[in-house]
């Protein structure tokens, strides 16, 4: 019997078993057991222990974007934010998380932006030169702006000169002030488009640049006339698809990992019908018809009251500070909902939206319609995770009405309690303090601050601030996050260069133990770390002080490094860089596919997916074959060909290796005196920008010489059509003879108009005008005289 | 106030915070809550929870190699195997895992076989021919090891006809049957020696076979001759670092990864000896002189009594049976401490032996000296991991009595009760049902191993099998091994082809829903296997459960893909693919850069390391920079260079390309028909190994031909040497003249040596000499005519 003893603290089962020796195991306790992991969850607004439903699996549903424009800033900020989260889950630690996110490509922004844009493209299609009607369409478009928009009673002067009370509308209120923006840039447009046509220009270009200038009026009036017309549905998707490919390549250049399902709305209207008919029957919902026609298509609405009269429901469970807020209801409600007349409610809200002409539709119980906001994402995430799920993480401003909404809409339909168990919201992205909207001229879309920053220094900003704090974009923590992203780097390259020193040198260190008490302390410091990020990411993904230990570790290895100086221990170093280089990887910091200690290019990831060796290599031993070949082949070519004409076309080879072929491929070959060119590795795209500019250049220049000799040839043709007329018949022309009433034999004017002489200073200036003409004439009838030649 | 409610089962505590809505939050319960980590602890002889004794942090000790000889397939079973373990700990569960390896540099075999591979290499250094003083040699050391080692009075007729008694001795007794096959191996290279110097060879080569042949018989010889003389610690050094090398090489192969800290032996002395201190300070060693002549030097040994009278201690836990076995005892305390004499009794063990000369020493309180084997690992592993760690693992065969005196010394210099925590030990390793063992012929290196399957290969046999069990190497295991393999490569293979295919069509499907109720099934199939994979490798990293779960979702996924055939949702089997990827990884069988999905090639992963982009494509950049520098070169080249000679040098240039710069690089170019040479990829060693083959037989055709040469010119000189005499003299010279007795004017013999005349016969017979010699003699003539004008 092996005896197993309990410990003092009681902690560990005692077990027994036959043995056939009698030794006796103490079962050890763990001195720094490991805390649970907590979640800030909105249900609670607490941090509670994360349990999961099933074994360590977690379903978490995402809420993906709105696609009907670039993605700006603050999709980055909530998709690298559980980007984060995810990778921390099932990374680190090691939930099998199946993320879900959808797609809403049916709603009322998609629906007009993608009928306007489809409108002004077909405007553009049909158009031919710049002309009265399209001036006097512009006009009539923004007449209809500025009063339907601005509520304003139009006039030409009261955009070029607003009145102080406007003036102060403008500067408090920036929606009007965006929108009085569009009138003056449209205002302006017209004036520039009138100008044109008077001066008798009917270009194409012009038409182009009124429209392009114009658009946003005139998307409104043509959406007024036209947009009911706009019946296919291809129209609104195709609007979708094209936002949706848009929204993944930023994420892909942020290395936002890709969701394990994507849903889109448009592939689950029967699922949606489905899901509403059961809360209908539930009692929870009603159809009604909102419109006073009284057509045949109804809407569907929640009835809130009912669903909160049921004991084992509740209506807001996140943020009930807003119910009832009207503003937030109303916006829930979509803009081209909001004449709904048939709820009873103005707190209730659309399942279904009847559709009207000019709105996407599918065939209902209740005619022909499409679905409301909220319910797409109780039917989705059902569809693939349940009746019960683990997460739920959206942004913050989505708490009410569309994630309330969504709890209710679930429950009603489950009769369950509680949908879903963790519902993470990430915090209000500002700019430099502010709220980015687009009025306050502080948008900025990934695309713009991808310019200035890397997605790595992204990353960092949104790994330096609470998942769930708001968080700020301003010069100075972009500059804290490029310090920490320099700061890790030099890290990484400090240690790898050590390593390559004491590689090298490893032979002469043989049997030399450098594993001593310094060393053992770096080990310590790093199982600190290492204790100090998993209690950190334990206590709801404090990612903020995950950072600032792995800083500390980095700071405290630095010191060790330049203490050693020249013998840093090879495996001490070792460990704390593949720490460090594991921890970059879970926070998305490094490739997956990093090596084993750095973080490589974020950037370049998908560029190197997939590639092996072989991938790599093939391009450029293209090139070399290819030449190869060409050599070999003027080699071989006929007897008589004489070494000049090898030698140069050999050169021309040569060159076009350089020139053509090789920069795209991210290689210049740089030829130098000595005839032993250097190979220099480059950014083929910068390459290929600069090659476009110049070629953009030369064509530039191209057109100016075309255009100076078009200009000099249209002279020489007015010249000799001026040349046309002999001196003789020069003063009888229709044109003149008005000014004389006689002639002298070879056609000079004698007398002017009233039968006086002509004035000595009137017959020079005559003179003067005859010798012209007879040069002008004589150059003509040599023109004659060459043309029939 | 929000309540949090304790749901039915009680299981989750009840939390209960301050809110400011009054919403009840359900807290979840896990159905299927995870089990604990068990591990097969050989403390217990059961699975016990593992428990670290700090936060998520395990310390981990396992026993390295003794570094005297290649290492073979015990050792890749016993590191391939803790690999897995350590991979699953660290990247699976997640521990940051702290594993220390040794290697024992100092040991008596690597004395002993660092003492006699010396002197044999000194020996043939200092051989200049074969000679009798060599052969003498060998045969005394033949006889010498016929008496000392097969224990039999010498004869070279025992040897070539061995009794009935003996020849049933060879066929029962392995070690006894390998020791008589080198004798007469030995012997065979003696006769066959001695023949070569009869025949009056007196060959270096001759030597050098002879050696060879017969090392194992000579070192013997040799080592007790002058072992004592070999004191220069380098050569234990030298002969341990070579085979360590030789060691970590084979493991880098195999994948295993490195350990964190590696510590020699040689590199601790000065810690063993206080560790020592120790212990014989708490009165569980003691120092005696094990030599009878009254030497200086002290060995140390452990006193089992003592100990075991401790309550708190206890000697022999691991493997109660085997105390008292005198054989392993005897085994352990190595070849050179057989004649002990200090010790008190059979069962204690040395601490420290004293050396004698010809062995390693280092200075201590006892004199000089070296670390017993046991010791060695009790203060490394201390000395890194501190005086309680969570794991040791080691081979079965280490059980008693060495890891058992490791826990013994441990505790006895601690005081503490539990030294190791959880020890595990792999399971023996059969050759095909058999132990393997150099005696019974079936003792297979890793690098034969290697030469017949895959590192890849290799380990997916040990993870077919339990770590703990015996494991069997045999044709069908490799067979089933292969099998698997196949498999998970046509799965991944097929998964990326259905990727690439649907990624072709996606613009075609976009808006086409696949997610649907098949790969709902799918994904539910992939939690089920995690969770079997989970849960198996829980139960004590139950590999072969693990593998199983993983085969049948491969099945399952094959089954769904070829029902879907072009239509298989690419989310849903690449939520499979990256799991299964991920597993490999985890298993060791992928490389840890391994791409989204799939798991490469486990061979290169040490040459792909660290190599990026611009490191691939170097290569081939320089070839093609270097190649088009020298076209230029030529093509601008002297202006009177004419066509012909210009194209010859290109020619050359591009034949010397293909046939000398680029295969090394592992590109071949073909050249065909149409002038366009195709890029093929090759293994460049193959390449460098079938080139070496050709020139070899180039140079042996060459030596032949040489010596056809020199064979000639010995000929004719010798021919010139023969017509030196004149055909006058040719019959008295002083060879000759004796056959003779009278001569007529021309020297042509008329009687014979008794006066007779000449017989016809006899007469004919001298013409034709005579004939002959005047050719040879006019040769002669015209040679000397030659030489002189």
């Amino acid at each position: 019997m092996t005896t197993i003893t309990t410990n003092d603290e009681g902690r560990q089962e005692a077990f027994e078993f036959v043995n056939n020796n009698e030794s006796t195991w103490y079962p050890p306790v763990n001195a720094n057991p490991e805390g649970k992991l907590m979640l800030y969850n909105s249900l609670t607004k607490s941090k509670v222990p994360f349990v999961p439903r099933d074994g360590n699996h977690v379903s978490w549903y995402g809420c993906g974007p709105t696609v009907y424009d670039a993605s700006h800033l603050g999709h980055a900020r909530n998709y690298i934010t559980f980007d984060i989260l995810r990778r921390i889950m099932s990374d680190y630690f090691k939930y099998n998380v199946q993320m879900v996110m959808n797609i809403t490509d049916i709603d009322d922004k998609i629906i007009l932006s993608g009928r306007r844009a489809y409108l002004v493209a077909e405007k553009k299609k049909n158009i031919s030169t710049l002309d009265q009607a399209l001036i006097d369409e512009v006009q009539q478009a923004l007449e209809f702006y500025v009063t339907k928009e601005l509520k304003l009673d139009f006039s030409a002067d009261i955009i070029f000169n607003p009145s102080p009370e406007i003036k102060t509308k403008i500067s408090t209120e920036p929606k009007f002030g965006m929108k009085w923006k569009e009138a003056t840039k449209a205002l302006d447009a017209l004036k520039e488009a009138e100008k044109a046509l008077k001066s008798g220009k009917l270009s194409h270009e012009d038409a182009f640049k009124l429209i392009d200038q114009s658009k946003d009026v005139l998307a409104i009036l043509l959406d007024d006339k036209y947009g009911r017309s706009v019946n296919d549905p291809k129209v609104f998707r195709n609007h979708a698809a094209y936002w949706e490919n848009d929204f993944m390549m930023d994420m892909d250049r942020l290395n936002v990992r890709r969701p394990d399902v994507l849903t889109r709305v448009s592939e689950f209207i029967p699922e949606i019908v489905e899901f509403i008919k059961n809360i209908i029957d539930n009692g929870y919902a009603y159809a009604a018809s909102d419109n006073a026609e009284g057509e045949q298509n109804s809407s569907v609405y929640f009835d809130v009251e009912a669903f909160d009269a049921n004991p084992n429901h509740q209506y807001v469970k996140l943020d009930p500070k807003s119910k009832g807020n009207s503003e937030l209801l109303d916006d829930g409600e979509g803009s081209l909902g909001a004449k709904l007349l048939g709820k009873r409610k103005k707190s209730h809200f659309a399942l279904w939206k009847a559709s009207k002409p000019g709105e996407p539709s599918w065939p209902s119980p209740w005619g022909m319609g499409r679905p409301g906001w909220h319910i797409e994402c109780s039917v989705m995430a059902s569809e693939i995770l349940g009746k019960e799920i683990d997460i739920h993480s959206g942004g913050i401003d989505l708490t009410f009405p569309h994630h309330d909404n969504e709890l209710a809409q679930s429950e009603a339909h489950f009769g369950n309690r509680q949908w879903i168990n963790y519902f993470l919201h990430s915090g209000h992205l500002h700019i430099e303090g502010s709220k980015m909207s687009k009025s306050l001229k502080n948008f900025i879309s990934i695309k713009e601050a991808l310019n200035m920053y890397s997605p790595r220094q992204m990353r960092l900003l949104f790994l330096m601030q609470r998942w769930d704090s708001p968080s700020d974009y301003k010069a100075d923590s972009m500059n804290e996050a490029k310090a920490v992203e320099t700061k890790i780097s030099n890290f990484f390259s400090n240690i790898n260069a050590k390593l390559r020193e004491s590689k090298d040198k490893e032979s002469d260190s043989n049997g030399q133990r450098n594993f001593k008490d310094d060393e053992l302390n770096l080990i310590e410091t790093l199982k600190k770390a290492q204790t100090q990020v998993h209690e950190a990411l334990l206590d709801s993904f404090n990612t903020p002080r995950a950072l600032d230990a792995i800083k500390d570790l980095v700071t405290d290895t630095n010191q060790y490094m330049s203490a050693r100086r020249d013998n840093a221990d090879p495996q001490a170093i070792t460990s704390v860089g593949k720490y460090v280089t594991y921890m970059c990887r879970i926070f998305g910091l490094a490739p997956d596919t990093t090596k084993e200690i750095g973080w490589g290019s974020l950037d370049s990831e998908a560029e190197s997916q997939g590639a092996n060796k072989e991938d790599i290599a093939l391009p450029y031993l293209r090139v070399l074959s290819n030449f190869r070949d060409q050599v070999r082949s003027l080699a071989r070519g006929e007897e008589g060909e004489d070494g000049k004409a090898l030698k140069n076309a050999l050169l021309t080879l040569c060159d076009s290796i350089r020139n053509e072929v090789l920069p795209p491929l991210g290689v210049v070959l740089d030829d130098q005196e000595d005839g032993k060119a250097l190979i220099k590795f480059i950014d083929s795209k910068e390459w290929l920008k600069q090659k476009e500019e110049k070629e953009a250049k030369l064509r530039e220049k191209e057109r100016q010489k075309k255009e100076r000799a078009l200009a000099a040839e249209k002279k020489r043709l007015e010249k000799l059509e001026k040349g046309k007329v002999s001196p003789q018949e020069m003063f009888r022309t229709e044109d003149r003879r008005s000014e004389f009433s006689e002639w002298d034999e070879n056609g000079f004017p004698t007398k002017d108009k009233d039968g006086n002489e002509l004035t000595k200073n009137k017959k020079k200036n005559l003179e003067k005008e005859l010798k012209k003409q007879q040069v002008l004439h004589e150059e003509y009838l040599k023109y004659i005289a060459s043309k029939s030649s």
